[in-house]
């Protein structure tokens, strides 16, 4: 397992919060997300995802990866 | 069909914008959601729902209905 930390905005509250978690959840990706710092830890296996695939999903969510 | 327009606390996103117009749509309520003025504008049938539920489904989604 790989972990990341990703600076991401426009994260707003508790369903942007769920969309981004399930969102990691389809690339067999864990993530937490503090709304106070803008920040989304993220716990991946490379066997799996990529980086840029995660960046790619949370983008798709609607939100800027910094 | 009655119309009614609140001033809501806490909607910040399309999201939220989404939560609340779901919770209006199973009082067979309508709900025209503006995120910039915090207002939601509601249409509903005074036979099938009244101002408390409405005000109430709003407060369960976790908003402050002023």
């Amino acid at each position: 397992m790989k972990e990341l930390t990703l600076q991401v905005e426009g994260m707003s509250c508790n369903h942007c919060v769920a969309a981004i978690e399930k969102a990691l959840m389809k690339l067999d990706a864990e993530g937490k997300v503090d709304l106070a710092s803008k920040k989304v830890d993220v716990r991946y296996d490379e066997a799996k995802t990529s980086v840029e695939e995660i960046k790619e999903a949370i983008e798709d969510q609607g939100y800027d990866v910094q």
